[in-house]
């Protein structure tokens, strides 16, 4: 018998049949002889819902009340999920996220957990029910307030149970089978994982890949624990993510040698600044990233042409998130003349894409496979980027789907059969 | 500088603009120099919506799930309104029930209130916010797991709240003026009563009248609270509720003399039922209503027939809310050999009047006036019982407009123009 936390996300209890669809995987899951923890998340889009309606009474609402707000969603949903078990003759409890100690900062909108006290949660596993918590939400001790998450909340819910929990695994529901090699949207021949790496998780996240949440992938390497991403819909075992040491519980997937890539991941959300005519002086670097870190933007690539030697300027180009584009470009033109630039050039038309793989720490050319495969497609790199185990590029974004599909047959990663494409999930 | 407890029904907080107008309501009694703190119910129809969602996943729904499911829509309706006032340039801070310490039974669904313990209310009044509290919800010590209050659940809040918080008055907002001395939709002259007496107002509300519980009335009148019911939609002075000793804070209303009566009440929910040909020995009544009781109906009314004495058989008759009458009819048909009586009578189609008055206590006369007007509108009386200070007729339902229009001017309450048309209230 062991203990299993699972996490569904908002697509999986959107209305009144998929969470009895839900309730009964759980069900077959405790049937089975495990223990079970959930963790789930508001129903399909009530947090947008919720947003709305704030939206309407205060142009920017109070934060602590609009945690407030938010919370109610997985009240909803978790009530229901409980009563749905409840009814199919198994005993379940829900718990917010205070009732299951999940202690976080008083950061609203955007709380860190700081530690985790789930006594009600053993008690209720100990008299043997089903113990359903609400994602993405918690308390802070000193105000008392309630909390959320942020962004992926309910992933870091989930996994921050399993670690104080000593689950065996976190099982992450959504609507795709796991973790692909590529997005199937945009790669068809892409194929599902089997394991992944944690460190490679965090990259394939960090560069698009929309299935789990960085936050929560990182918090589980922290914390030694192991996630099975995997679909709602099916009874497919899915993708392990696994972080040092650890091994998948069903004794597969060992092989002798990584593979050097393990997927590709595309990203049409960021946008490319290039700075103009920037002196070419020491300093001037930092001055322009000084202001557009102050704008509260989140740079990611950053290339310094070299200087035309006649006029002693360069430019500089970097890509953020789209979503920052307009308070960036603001910041840098309030600052122009004390940075001395001469214009702004701005083109949300970009795609970046990245291939990742820890085995590219003791393989040579692997980037030049991938410079390859793009220049006999004929598409043009605008701009590289490279970690430990990633390589990125930017592409225009008209090619980034033709760019994902040639790097992924250049890096031997195609599947046979088309993989079935999917949607996105929820918090 | 006065303490204030408002109430908001669902109705008065359906959509944003009327929270924001309740918002605006709220900041203008701060604005006046008071202290507020505002019980709020579930935004329109949140309620029913819930349960209609609770009976999609689950036939009979876990009753510790249903009420974590229904407290979900006060934390929504509070937190929304918490953010308009603070919009608005007012700190205020909202409170769950178990947050404001409303402590109460562990009976789900139909907790009662054991405890207030309004610490962090306090502490927030001192720092000068105004206090948003979820109305109809509390919590367990026992058990801490969340409870809800039932029907009339968020007056009854707002009531405790003011009681604890030792309020100079409760104000029950809806979309009434305050009390009349009949349903202005039923007889177009009823007049808005200055002030009742609290024992007045529990005779009115336990026969038909829907403006306020009659839990609240109670509660406010075992602890000393001074109710007034107004309306969310004008400025007017509504009505207030006088316990034993209370007077009414503006000085008005002081009479030498107490009206003889005080109001009309109709009811229209109730259904008659007749058991037939009962052996006329001791013990069948007991017998019959021990078997109704049982069945979870709440007799009203009860009228025995004089014994046929050629049969040794009687009739007994008796009311009771039309939603028990399957029930209890279900009772009796399977007791009916051991009872001995022939047959049963359904009657859905009776209306139930009542003139409440405490003045009837030293007034002979009352039921004249009553069965004289009713007389010569030529409606036939059908039942009678009486209380201290309240006489009920039960008549045709079609009759049942008419009557209370002749009674109401038969004991001079016809007010000179015609009220406005009001609906009913929220939770």
């Amino acid at each position: 018998m062991a203990l299993i936390v699972q996490k569904y996300g908002g697509s999986s209890v959107a209305d009144a049949e998929s969470i009895k669809r839900v309730a009964k995987r759980i069900v077959d899951t405790r049937r089975a002889g495990h223990d079970v923890v959930v963790a789930v998340s508001a129903m399909g889009d009530t947090t947008d819902e919720l947003l709305d309606l704030a939206g309407q009474v205060a142009p920017i609402p109070a934060p602590r009340e609009l945690d407030m707000l938010l919370s109610s969603g997985e009240r909803i949903s978790m009530a229901l999920l409980a009563m749905a078990i409840h009814s199919m003759g198994f005993e379940a409890r829900s718990f917010t996220g205070s009732q299951a100690g999940m202690i976080t900062t008083a950061d609203h909108g955007s709380a860190r957990i700081v530690d985790v006290t789930p006594i009600r949660l053993r008690e209720a596993l100990d008299e043997g029910a089903i113990v359903i918590v609400a994602g993405f939400q918690g308390f802070n001790r000193d105000t008392r307030d309630i909390t959320t998450l942020g962004r992926g909340g309910s992933d870091t819910t989930a996994v921050a149970l399993a670690a104080a929990l000593e689950a065996d695994v976190c099982e992450i529901y959504s609507d795709v089978d796991g973790i692909f090699t590529a997005d199937p949207r945009v790669v068809p021949k892409a194929r599902k994982l089997g394991t992944v790496s944690s460190e490679e998780m965090l990259e394939l996240a960090a560069n698009g890949a929309k299935v789990l949440y960085i936050r929560a992938v990182e918090y589980a390497r922290r914390h030694g624990v192991l996630i099975h991403a995997r679909s709602t819909f099916s009874p497919n075992v899915g993708t392990y993510v696994l972080g040092p040491g650890m091994t998948r519980p069903d004794g597969e997937g060992e092989v002798m040698e990584e593979p050097i890539v393990a997927g590709v991941a595309t990203d049409l959300g960021q946008a490319k600044i290039t700075v103009v005519g920037v002196p070419d002086v020491p300093g001037k670097a930092a001055e322009i990233f000084k202001v557009v870190a102050k704008s509260g933007a989140n740079v990611d690539m950053i290339v310094q042409n070299v200087s035309a030697a006649a006029t002693a300027r360069t430019d500089i180009s970097f890509t953020l998130p789209k979503t920052d584009a307009a308070t960036a470009l603001r910041a840098l033109s309030g600052d122009q003349d004390e940075i001395g630039f001469e214009s702004l050039i701005h083109d949300d038309q970009i795609g970046k894409l990245s291939v990742v793989g820890a085995g590219m720490r003791t393989h040579s050319g692997v980037s030049a496979t991938l410079f390859e495969a793009l220049s006999i497609a004929g598409i043009n790199i605008e701009m590289i980027s490279t970690s430990e185990i990633r390589i990125s590029v930017v592409v225009r974004g008209d090619d980034l789907a033709e760019a994902a599909r040639v790097v992924h047959r250049a890096y031997g990663l195609d599947g046979d059969a088309d993989a079935v494409v999917h949607a996105g999930t929820g918090r």
